[in-house]
């Protein structure tokens, strides 16, 4: 074999392991290439085969969001944990016996086969070169494309009447939502809150009760004086490669007391002041009317009532905007709860974020205000410093989660598998039932070890940041294939590990790899009123994009969220589930076709290479017509559409 | 004669012909440099010499800023333009003999005797040694002081309550009136007049009356299918280095009927649409409360009727507004005007410009309208491509303005000489009057010869762009002692002249120089509500400046433009013309007082360093006490305000 056949094999079975564990936990993976595995598999691709991720639509007018009523019936299943997993059974008996029901998923053997698979494709001679090869390729034809097409694309734009860039929709992808709003609002509040409520018990200090000015006064601050400054809570050149710095911003004024009563969810007030803020940011983004947000919320694994704490703030304070889209993040700080003797072993943790959700699938009535959280709960997120090293590196030989009870943290795969693994499950599930089912959407890539960019290769329907890309041409180059969609936030990075000229959202975005643009900590980052529109103009100032690209940056950050199937036909055209410019709609994302026909030809292009390598044609001769045929093709793709 | 004396020498020289200028044309120079300089002559220092531009302040209330009552006598005299200057007689006779009233201006042969000097000193070996190594050491001081203080700094800032980024005053120094929208907001105006004034004679087209309705369906569109594309109002990577494109781009929808329509006050409506968005710009900042702009409208010099109509305009449609401060742009395109014969000689254009100002100057009430209007006028522009490069050298050879019959345009300099040369006299004549009176702030060094820098630093009282005094350490260096304002726009240039990370706006800063941040078009470079807020957003970020940063950009904006002194006192504090920390009112300002130390001990350390130069001290000497004191010097000003 030689060395093209030896890439093309190894990137054909990268694709195939990923789409298989795409299938299993209803996550995404693209028409395309499942056209092309069949093909090369010798069986032929039907649509129906395309699994699709189900998400609550917006409510019909008249109809309540939190409404408790229709809730399905109890099920009378068992679920159980065991060996860091959940199964699910019929009855006690069939637990106790370990006779789970048919959800089947990959197991632990398989995942280490498959991940060990990738280790080594990521580090081969010939697949670096190849991919590396491929990249640069398609950076150059990239910028042939802009040269020949540029002025073609914006006289497409200019001829489509009523849509621009500033009503395309776009979503925020990737944003928390105890920093969803800006520091100058979370003044504003702090200063309105004292004004109106300065006598109110807002807090319990030893089982005192302290009133909002008595606590300002405990920490020697009259908020009449605050300023953005004191509040202290934006990252600055200080942040910069200091995760942990930056971890303590989110405390204002330095002070944990007052990021409880702000910006948590369970306090002597129950997360009043934190679920008026965050619906103050849902109606800004309601009158701005084109923007949306994915907000995240914290489930920590510590103990099984959080699932129950949190839905019941949610529906308390009725948090509801068809502007945001909600997920969960886990952050990765078993090691804290661990060395605090909060959980007996890793199991545990794992136990407390996932049990709760499989008993409101199977008995929803069991907990209605959970069960109806989980509604509008689109994802899971997992969180925390890529940059701190676990010094474990997953294996066969790894100890399960229950026999996981050393202080130290599990790797970042570990936690991923686990995730990863129970969602799975968690969704097979619900899909029965006919019940939403959650995207893997974790942070991946920031900083740390390329392994994590692996891991989500393997489990994630799309993740955030994915920076270093940068430095494994043969992942980068499988993202492109797999087209995964990647939330990348160049001003949180500027901050905390990259500086905003050398951010390779530019380069991806050339190249074909879906990027969407997202703001991450508005509090931390941002200066003005609409910190999406900054992180858009921004890059479009300092990447000089052209509105062609800014649309179609867009545009992929809806195709990436959580938005309900309707709002996606809606927001993106009836046909979006189509790839190539079929499935645009430029009445309605403003991108032009001329850009998809070229992104669709130049993706199918490198997809046929691949299945060509393994049909063992000769190398030299695919290379060479492909030089041939890049000319031909950009033209074409021009005149063909007009 | 060493290096060092010939450089300090040639320097301080330097400074004595700005300092001249300054002071007859009622421009600003540093009280801490003329103290230096009076003591070099021997002489005291009085702060009575130093002259302060005066502007109108801002009505009292109940008080009418359009009220014609007040306005001053008829003295009878009489102006008149002989060789490009205006002068003022006693009456007809004494114009007739020529025997001006005593106004004086520097002539025209001492001008150029002056910028032969500069010019000589800009290339001249060792002071081109000398400063490039101050500047080098400016750089590295101001990179210590950040590390030694930046955290003191941000003490400071903390402790100084109600006051940070957010409530600093914030004036846009450098904005054109026809692009003082974004261009969501024009596309918006034009939609909305649409639905009102469809059927509105707007236009007269070969004498025939025009309905909005058929105005456009003669450009073939309709504004309800107008979106931002196709009004193509904004600048994008075809701009780059292409001034013509950049100039094409103020046209909507590329069609000059629709600029007339929307940006310009003379037409059918007299300019009631151009008068209608600007009060809504107007309102924006008035809502924002704490951001000014000083827009420029143009007058061409193409007949004296124009600041009549312009006057006129302003007071019909009463385009007033307490955040905006008003000045006078005068595009260099006499070249235009003459090839279509508009005017028979530069002299003529110069007259045109300024013969009404001064006949409205000396009898008031002839023009009540541009006597109002010129009440609210705070300073001249010069505007255009400086990279078109015009071929002339001025000198003693050079024709008189009435002379200049050619088509071919004058250089930089000779239009920069007979705008500042009338302008003095104009001033010295309205300070006579109790009148308010005029800055120079020409658009300079944003791109084009360097001798544009040299002709502001003899000149202006401050300018914008400033972007070539990367190249010429010596003016860099000058404009660093002089304290010369610039309003930089980033973003402007990195659409047509540089890319923003390689702007020098950072460099300059930390180097000393009062720079400040405008926008220039926010029509055709931004994107959000606030472009102010976005220039100041995208440079923090770019740049990673500190809040004090910030903020001490934000004070030199205030200082630099043309409010009043009452604002400045209630802006900046009352001390505010004193120079050093207690010029600096932190309450008002939130710059830190370090930082004003530093500031000002780093400005007298440059200063007494030229002084010792002029006493013949040896130069190896005061290298070495340089050093030494370096250290000292900052940890004082820290300790020393603690």
């Amino acid at each position: 074999m030689d060395d093209f056949e030896v890439s093309c094999k190894g990137l054909f079975r990268a694709l195939t392991i990923r789409e298989k564990y795409m299938k299993l936990a209803y996550q995404r993976f693209p028409r395309t290439a499942s056209q092309y595995l069949r093909n090369v598999e010798g069986e032929s691709f039907k649509i129906e085969d395309q699994l699709q991720p189900d998400f609550t639509p917006l409510p019909k007018s008249g109809e309540d969001p939190f409404d408790f009523k229709t809730l399905p019936k109890n099920l009378g299943y068992v679920a159980r944990m065991k060996e860091g997993l959940i199964y699910v059974y019929n009855d006690a008996a069939a637990a106790d016996k370990h006779q789970p029901k048919d959800l089947p998923c990959p197991d632990y053997d398989t995942f280490i086969d498959d991940m060990n698979f990738l280790i080594a494709l990521i580090a081969q001679g010939p697949t670096k070169t190849y991919t590396h090869r491929r990249l640069k390729f398609l950076m150059s034809k990239f910028n042939v494309h802009e040269m020949l097409n540029e002025m073609e694309e914006m006289k497409e734009l200019k001829l489509n009447p009523h849509r621009d860039f500033y009503n395309c929709r776009k979503v925020d992808t990737h944003i928390h939502a105890a920093a969803c709003m800006n520091q100058k609002h979370l003044l504003r509040f702090i200063k309105r809150s004292y004004r109106v409520d300065a006598d109110r018990i807002v807090h319990k200090l030893n089982g005192k009760e302290v009133t909002m000015k008595a606590l300002f006064e405990s920490l020697h601050l009259h908020p009449y004086d605050l300023t953005v400054d004191s509040l202290d809570v934006h990252a600055g050149r200080q942040t910069f490669q200091r995760f942990d710095k930056f971890n303590a911003k989110y405390n204002p004024v330095g002070a944990s007391e007052l990021r409880d009563l702000y910006l948590k969810t369970e306090n002597h007030i129950n997360g009043e002041y934190f679920a008026t803020i965050i619906k103050e940011v849902a109606s800004d983004l309601e009158d701005a009317k084109y923007q949306y947000a994915e907000p995240r919320l914290s489930i920590y694994g510590c103990n099984p009532a959080e699932w129950t704490k949190l839905s019941g703030w949610f529906v308390k304070h009725r948090v509801f905007s068809p502007n945001l889209k909600w997920m969960i993040q886990v952050p990765r700080i078993y090691d804290i709860f661990r060395g605090r003797n909060f959980v007996p072993h890793f199991g545990k943790m794992l136990e407390n974020i996932f049990l709760p959700v499989f008993q409101a699938t199977i008995d929803p009535q069991s907990n209605p205000e959970l069960s109806i959280f989980l509604k509008h709960v689109t994802g899971f997120d997992s969180v925390d410093d890529e940059s701190k090293h676990s010094g474990h590196m997953f294996s066969t030989k790894s100890p399960k989660p229950e026999e996981w009870d050393i202080v130290k943290n599990p790797s970042y795969t570990y936690y991923i598998y686990y995730m990863y693994a129970n969602i799975a499950v968690l969704n097979q599930l619900r899909r029965q039932r006919g019940m939403n089912t959650f995207l893997f959407r974790p942070h991946c890539g920031e900083a740390g070890a390329i392994t994590h960019l692996l891991a989500s290769f393997m489990t994630a329907d799309n993740i955030s940041h994915g920076l270093n890309l940068k430095k494994s041409p043969v992942l980068q180059y499988l993202y492109f294939l797999a087209q995964i969609p990647i939330a990348m936030s160049p001003l949180s990075n500027n901050s905390l590990f990259l500086e905003y000229a050398k951010n390779p959202l530019l380069e991806f975005h050339k190249k074909g790899l879906v990027v969407s643009l997202s703001t991450d900590d508005p509090m931390q980052f941002h200066y003005t009123k609409e910190p999406l529109m900054e992180e858009y103009a921004i890059a479009a100032q300092v990447f000089k994009l052209s509105t062609c690209d800014m649309c179609e940056i867009a545009r992929n950050s809806v195709l990436q969220s959580a938005m309900s199937h309707e709002e996606k036909a809606h927001f993106l055209g009836t046909d979006y589930l189509k790839e190539g410019p079929e499935g645009n709609d430029i009445r309605k994302t403003n991108v032009a076709q001329v850009r998809m026909a070229y992104r669709f030809e130049t993706l199918c292009y490198e997809l046929n290479l691949i299945m060509e390598g393994l049909k063992a044609e000769l190398h030299h001769i695919i290379l060479y017509n492909n030089l041939v045929n890049l000319s031909i093709n950009l033209v074409y793709s021009n005149e063909f559409l007009h």
